[in-house]
């Protein structure tokens, strides 16, 4: 398919036009609570001493072209994505090699899978049940114009899979903008794209919820003497500035499943959560600094933290992870299911030497759709000793193809293309094998978006769009018993063509939504 | 009724019960839009160039009392008021004998009127229809602990009643609170009048935006050839804080209603409307300047604006006022509406000597209603000769138990109690008359609350509560006819006790919900 669907889109905004959209979506935005605490850089705590203040989250003027083929594909694959990814967690001897093996050269990683250790040395899990809420990224794969584009794994998200929440309200924004006022829509200048399209469905808050809820009533009746109420707890940063999109869920679980829900943040969780000594079934005990009398149960733990190193200020923030893990309460994600979202794992899931780890962790599914799965992986490659990867990172031209990310979940630190092999020749061969070496996607080069930032800044320009599916799955550690598998609900995130290139700060990073074509 | 049910109301908060409390409200109110653009004392321009950044409305952490009998009798006459001003409207002889009065010491009414003049030498009006959305405001008067409260009117607004937006979304953020979480309501103290209490059912979206759509509807197909798509204009101030009051409306017109909306900044009325010369039934032709080869007529003006002396900048301003009043659209309201709602009207009805024009108006009403009616009046007093009303000012003693009101609608330059006699003596005596005298309204003297202010600020104190219902009503003004006349939904505003007496900067004044009792 060609690639000039891009050319002429998004529609030229005259002034007007542009100041109409951009006050429209300010207006909308603080309307809906599409919103972001403003970022330090932006208005410092002086000004806004007490933290009241509330600017739109960065988002595009516009929805993005994507191809309808690779989104219809990433939705068909999500639920077998949940299931691999919950068959490696069970599979923790195959996960503890692969770890292992990264102690000396990582911190973080290393200090998870101790977090482990000594859950397994004091007394091991007494909670079976793992739910696992996850959004794997994508890009449409389009190196040439003769090709129709395909689906490429940007990464796999087991931790904090964040903008569900914000991202239905994108959705929502957009839509409403093509279709306004109702009847004569002339919001946006018109287009043939826009004629009777609006972006798909997207019921991220409702999946996302419905899978902490489902985890909520698995876990059975109180256990406790007497019986406590129960609770699910959202464990989160301090001065979280993406609240917003937390609090989507929280609002779902209370409004729709009528389930008590509490915010802790994560250096409190020892001041306000025990468990009991006495009780071998180790509930989780929280106790709301505000009602102190008053206990609940905490049936299911959400993390929105602790998936990077600065989210542990101090050894009693890794005594608190390890509480929560000790503890009867579901956990999203465990310490496991954290770790089997390492890039390492995507990496070695990748490899088409030695064993056909695919094939052996989705035994059960019929080898069309494993093969449908595995399509969408780029070429990744381990740096770990002499081989093709570090043939292709450490010559420039070939360098150029590519991109090196760290081997833990996060993004932010990639290095790109020429700068590779410089930036492997600084640092010591024995740290490496942090890295993973991935073959460069190539999105449509002219896709263009028009953004809104969060201080009130537009910018247009090429664009990178990466495509989030959001699934949710829970299932049994002990035997694999998959209870819940879910997909439902997407993320569009739309980045400036040199932010992702370099992280220019005049660039930008914005939510967005979809028109299939 | 004992005052003390106020006593113990509401209940104290230790420091994590406020903190838990603030923070919830502030997130809240984010999530949910019951915002306001940061006044320019606690956000410069500056350091919001693009004008970004919003924060919570003032609002209060508790809901307030008010007596149910009150309540129930304010809503049950709203009805009647909504037709006592509509049949005043009517009456342009009347009203313009008391407004002539006024014209040479009151300029803004003068202009008001001129308006109302020069349509009527400039062919008259064309549109007979006229649409009010009101909000008749009380307190609850309280004077001594032994009897009953009763209901009393503050004031009668027949232009840009405001609230209605925010005010329902209070009562939603208190009765979550009351009722949060669900099944085991802990946010806040337990109190006894929160056991199955939750404030009433606020409509005033559904009310005002279905009195607005009535309009619409009523205004019948386009007047123009050809035949124009139709929608409701609302004429706006330029950079209105409470924009997300006025956003409420629309959105619940354009989603429920399907009707198209278009905000329009009074001072660019003539840029973007016109009237067709060669059109004799006028229609108001609006051009959407991001889109202005597209043409739509106007049936409904909805005034957010021009209720204020200072919302006329110049002459064009007062041009403007004057073609909308000349078209064909429906007016919300007319300048003879607005002159209406004048406070001196209110004084006028109020009036125990010479003739009863509150039953004249009301002749079909049965007269046991127009008493109750009359009930809701406070004391007030004309001062433009001598009699009871100067007597009453002049004196130290008997001016303790008063309240001067400039005589147009609006508020904020009240001159209280023992401030009046020298108010009086500085200003010529030609000039009284531009004021009202009333007998204050002594509101339960125990009332307390906690408001959280747009700034962060949380102060708690003694309060006075202003309870307003909205009303609509869609009449004939050639004949008196009415097509439509509803209440529905409120707003409870309550004020630091010393900025109702002096307007002292530390104290506040928050929206608000009630709990009956």
């Amino acid at each position: 398919m060609s690639d000039s669907i891009y050319t002429n889109y998004p529609p030229e905004l005259n002034p007007a036009q542009k100041d109409f959209l951009v006050k429209t979506i300010k207006d909308w935005a603080t309307q809906n609570g599409l919103m972001v605490r403003p970022p330090p850089t932006f208005i410092s705590k002086e000004s806004d001493p007490y933290g009241v203040l509330a600017t739109n989250a960065p988002v595009t003027l516009f929805p993005s072209l994507f191809p309808r083929a690779c989104f219809e594909e990433a939705k068909a694959l999500q639920t077998v994505y949940n299931k691999l990814y919950a068959a490696i967690t069970c599979n923790e001897e195959w996960l503890g090699k692969i770890m292992e093996d990264l102690i000396d050269v990582d911190d973080f990683i290393s200090r998870l899978w101790k977090v482990h250790r000594s859950v397994k040395k004091g007394g091991g899990y007494v909670q079976n049940l793992s739910l696992g809420l996850y959004r794997s990224d994508y890009m449409a794969h389009a190196p040439t114009n003769a090709n129709a584009p395909s689906l490429k794994q940007v990464e796999f998200n087991t931790i904090s899979s964040s903008f569900g929440g914000l991202s239905s309200l994108v959705r929502k924004l957009h839509s409403e903008l093509l279709t306004s006022p109702p009847g004569y829509p002339i919001s946006y200048p018109s287009h043939p794209l826009f004629e009777s399209n609006v972006p798909p469905e997207n019921t991220a808050v409702e999946t996302l919820s419905a899978g902490l809820a489902a985890a909520h009533s698995a876990y059975g009746p109180s256990k406790s003497t007497p019986a406590l109420p129960t609770c699910i707890l959202f464990v989160v940063q301090e001065n979280e500035r993406n609240i917003f999109d937390q609090l989507a869920l929280s609002r779902q679980l209370t409004t729709v499943h009528k389930i008590p829900v509490f915010r802790l943040v994560s250096t409190e969780i020892l001041d306000h959560t025990s468990i009991a000594g006495s009780n071998a079934s180790r509930p989780l005990i929280y106790r709301p600094p505000h009602s102190p009398d008053t206990q609940f149960e905490v049936t299911t733990v959400y993390l929105r933290c602790f998936y990077a190193p600065t989210d542990y200020t101090s050894e009693r923030d890794w005594e608190a992870r390890t509480q929560l893990e000790l503890s009867a309460a579901i956990k999203c994600p465990t310490v496991l299911n954290q770790l089997a979202g390492s890039k390492i794992i995507q990496q070695v899931l990748a490899e088409t030497a030695g064993p056909d780890h695919l094939a052996n962790f989705l035994a059960d599914t019929d080898p069309a759709t494993v093969a449908r799965l595995r399509e969408t992986f780029a070429p990744q490659y381990d740096l770990s000793s002499n081989g093709r990867g570090r043939e292709l990172a450490l010559n420039p031209e070939t360098a150029l193809n590519h991109v090196l990310k760290p081997q833990r979940e996060g993004g932010g630190n990639n290095v790109y293309k020429s700068a590779i092999p410089d930036f492997l020749r600084s640092i010591p061969e024995s740290e490496w094998k942090r890295w993973i070496l991935m073959e460069l996607i190539r999105p449509p080069a002219e896709a263009k978006n028009v953004a809104l930032r969060s201080d009130g800044e537009v910018l247009s320009g090429k664009v990178i769009g990466e495509l989030g599916i959001y699934g949710t799955i829970l299932w049994d550690q002990s035997n694999g018993n998959v209870l819940q598998n879910e997909q439902g609900g997407w993320l569009m995130r739309t980045k400036a063509k040199d932010v992702n290139e370099g992280g220019v700060a005049t660039g930008f990073s914005s939510l967005d939504s979809i028109l299939l074509f």
